[in-house]
């Protein structure tokens, strides 16, 4: 209820703050029997790392996560699977100054509006690095899917404007913005230092496409499988629109050139995303999300401060350009987590 | 864990089949000593009526509504709301034809590959129809955000392209697109023609604003209201893109465009939508939502039967050129179930 | 959250009050492709209903269960059903005088203090007439039970303190108080009698067993088998104490009594009664629960007024001697209500 | 689902195995603002520490609770509380001897057959170290009843027979086996060095008395307030039945004899033990547990290995000979989170 839990079956509690001891999360519901170690999570956990990309936060995060239950000789047991990643690296002090101070664009305002106490210090509970905890589980719903050799393919399709034409997905990880059209991705780094110079910041497109989804997936009538990745998706920081499929082109398509013909092959165009009324239709996946820019930008902005006397702020300090393309194996996580719980569910289907 | 029901406070559990003997829904969790009466739920219930628009599909539904539960004396007492809405003039001879084919753009075949059976008399639980119980439920969440005067406003941003460019509140009601801007409706209503003597139907955009909303309502970090939003409007059927604020847009806004300036009277712009790290920051929280074409189309489609064999298809009697109108009032009831569940989950906050 | 719903995957969400047009319940979760029919539930719910037994309240209830979706050409379909059995026969002018009274051992107290409000006829929610619904829900239950070979006996161990000796599983519904033991039987009836002619009314124990449960059912910690048939159970109006196989013995047991030992051919004693750590173990499932006797008497009581002054109260009317035996269908069905849900939950670990 | 969760709002998640590296708590929705620290938590953990008591295992758990998250500055944020206690000396080796052997009265041969895995070291998650982490949660949600003044106090009422006559509350922590009966205490003491001179075990009956409870709290119909209090005390390990109020008592009670009377001075005794209808009514809740007892001895026992072939067992090692009394805190923490999460959710009845 307090919206830290994700899912039904395959379910994810996260904690933690960024600049508390630690940062984890509680994954209960997890098949028993599944080959299980830590560094089965390491990989995702490299993507969403700051400093890997040239762009990013010299913030060094280790990120390294320790599994404290669940496992047993290196395999799941079906008991609750506690991930935890210790908070080291942390510099308090750099926020001291944002203490009394709302930043536009951050949770600072809303979460004092709502709990009447905030921890300031990068941000507490609404910190990107909250997300740490979502990529760790996330590879773990992953081990989930790869029983039923489901992937999830996550990519940089846009950033500050610039969107790749090509998509070849072998690339993708091969540079700096997880972007799988090299060309694009090499215009996308003269943008980036262009906006650094200018102490601003950047926003994107992420999608994300699933293959290898049996048909029969979402549940009537408010837990569609669209709805649950809208959810899924919109619940990372910075993302502000999610589309499905041909997603916010279908509001000026006509009935004959929206709806996907079917074939005894399967589906012969794919606006539907891969779901109908719902539920997967056995094609490809398709989720769009759109991704605002970093908030933290060191030209100055206008705000208020607690007692909401106005006050003129440039935030310095280590912050990324953009949430991409970091967030990339974060919106990832989130559609491994939905699909996963959703696999779980359709099995009392019988 | 089946998907039917949505909240958590404010808990409805919607039920029926679009040709079975009726629809209702369950809301549990209303608090005591509202003032109900099915009359109260009478006129959302209207805007949903198919044949209320020039436009719109000639079947009659009554749609009266009959409060089983929960209320005495006129009061709401605490105990759950049973609403019953029975289908009448259900003329399923009709959809004997589709008994064997999968409709394209419906969900004729994932409903068959999840439960391998289907009520293929209009679309069963998948027909637009369920949504007269979610449009009854969320009358009855307007008057629990009526006692903190929270209004919900919905509209046909745009439809077949036709976008409107005055936002006049004062005319919604008055014209048969539900539109905000009188111009823009008449030209709405020359493309509705065309395109139906083509046999072909339109998408569009719905838009929502909610206003009067207290800051403080949403959950970090898997419930945030945008998040919640989104999985609320997104479970809406036809609904294929769910944007917040500037929505797409901020994929290529700077971070000095995107953020909003604090000042000591509330927030100088709404790229935000009302929304901050998923909490309601006091501004207007505004939604859209794409809302793709009807499948239900005259024109001859390619398809297959149960047997996985090719067939052609075209659908005939009584269908709407558009979910728009009648998709307005249901989305609308999705924003305002979701902000009921917020605003009664935040009084734990204490 | 607001109590009306039970179970996780197989899950009933129960609505109506005693006196007012309909109660009611909606599965959601239950299988597809299961038979299911109106005369489906009539057994059990003949078995609940009052005048059934020589001693039970004359007031007449046909119970006529109602399916109103979720069923098709006589199939379960997975989408919700909607079961609704109409009040005929309601007197609530019986009720006028209570109004300002709160009857000892009924919620009248409770449910003013809760809510600030109350329907005072017959109980309105608090009624024992809410257990309609959960018996039509059992006898699904029982259907999804069926599969898997699964039986629940339930049955009426003591009345009035006279205790079943004999356990003869077939004549427990050839008498009137569903006893397995004859002989006990004719000395309950003649026990009922005395009570009734004093004004007053009668406790016992309700036991019951399940047969053909599979070993593996239940989840720790907290969703143990044993606990979900504790708040199960408990949750019957009159229940004041849920006993798990050797119950209340084991407080003065050893060890080396208590403990069951396992042999090859299974447990050789059955202290545990089928749950060990929470889980099944493949042995008979016992549970027992002690019923209070029914509140209303018409021997004079001492309470207070609306308005906190003091009272004395005779009920007259339409009443039972006990909640015994119309509450042995009761207590099965919640017991099959848990199987079906924890069977179904263990479908997802695999 | 997996069922290591308890709560809907005040919402708890544990996880950890006797021998893993450590147990721990997640608490979502705990109100901000409340004063806590890791020190608070050491009174009650302590009261369930082996070897504090003289009968008890010499194990060394010194228990020392660490919280991760969700406190800043000595006060609750809102966010969720992480709680880690890390296992220290743990002899795994002892166990190895029963890696292919189910103990009786153990969840060996139930988890075996759920999970098709089990870690048998020290009883994995099924051991009674998981309790760990409900003490400590139990100890923030009394924080919470704190603020509203409702007071828990849990005894040992019976162990082995014997059972308290006096009440005395001020001396329950002055004996080994936090009995309110100092004489009653001195006898308890002579039975346990009986009955470990045998190798055998006892078990007894724990009582829970809360005082101050405002009326009103409790969910009809379902989650009534002695239902989830009757789920979250049997979710304790070796509890084998639940009371409340009178208990299995009202079976024998005519109704003029159960029925408790109301004065203008509140109810004139308390056989419903402070619940109607699953509602407080003002009066002291009064819930008693029967304990089985401990079903590790070193007496002989008779059981089957992995293989199903025949085995003789003897438990040898440190082994309490009765769960009472450290789970009396135990019991004492699930009653705490039952009235926390309770009292959270009566405020949305407003």
């Amino acid at each position: 209820m307090a919206g830290n839990t994700f899912g039904q079956v395959f379910r994810v509690t996260t904690w933690g703050e960024s600049h508390g001891p630690a940062l984890g999360v509680v994954i209960d519901g997890c098949p028993p029997r599944i080959p299980l170690s830590a560094a089965d999570l390491e990989e995702e956990l490299a993507r969403r790392r700051p400093g890997v990309q040239a762009h990013a936060t010299p913030r060094r995060e280790p990120d390294q996560v320790e599994i404290l239950s669940g496992v047993f000789e290196g395999q799941t047991t079906g008991t609750p699977l506690s991930l935890v990643v210790y908070n080291r690296d942390v510099r308090s002090r750099d926020y001291d100054a944002l203490k009394e101070v709302f930043r536009p664009g951050h949770g600072d305002f809303t979460y004092q509006a709502k709990y009447g106490i905030r921890d300031h210090r990068g941000g507490g509970r609404a910190s990107a690095r909250e997300t740490v905890a979502r990529v760790a589980a996330g590879a773990v719903a992953q081990k989930v899917l790869d029983r039923d050799h489901i992937q999830v393919v996550a990519y940089t399709l846009e950033l500050g404007g610039i969107r790749a034409q090509n998509l070849d997905e072998g690339i993708i990880w091969d540079n700096h913005f997880f972007c799988p059209d090299a060309a694009a991705a090499q215009v996308m780094a003269k943008r980036v230092q262009e906006v650094k110079a200018q102490g601003d910041s950047l926003g994107g497109v992420v999608e994300v496409r699933v293959k290898g989804c049996p048909p029969g997936l979402g549940e009537p009538v408010f837990d569609k499988l669209d709805a649950a990745l809208a959810q899924a998706v919109m619940s990372v920081g910075a993302v502000k629109a999610v589309e499905i499929g041909a997603g916010l082109a279908v509001a000026r398509m006509l009935g004959s050139e929206n709806n996907d013909p079917i074939t005894p092959g399967g589906f012969a165009s794919n606006n539907a995303g891969g779901i109908l009324a719902g539920i997967s239709n056995g094609a490809e996946i398709v989720v769009r999300a759109a991704v605002k820019p970093i908030p933290s930008i060191s030209r100055e902005q206008q705000t208020i401060d607690l007692a909401g006397q106005p006050r003129s702020l440039s935030i310095k300090g280590r912050h990324d350009i953009s949430a991409i393309p970091r967030i990339v194996p974060v919106i990832a996580a989130m559609v491994r987590l939905t699909l996963a719980d959703f696999l779980l569910r359709q099995r009392t289907i019988k």
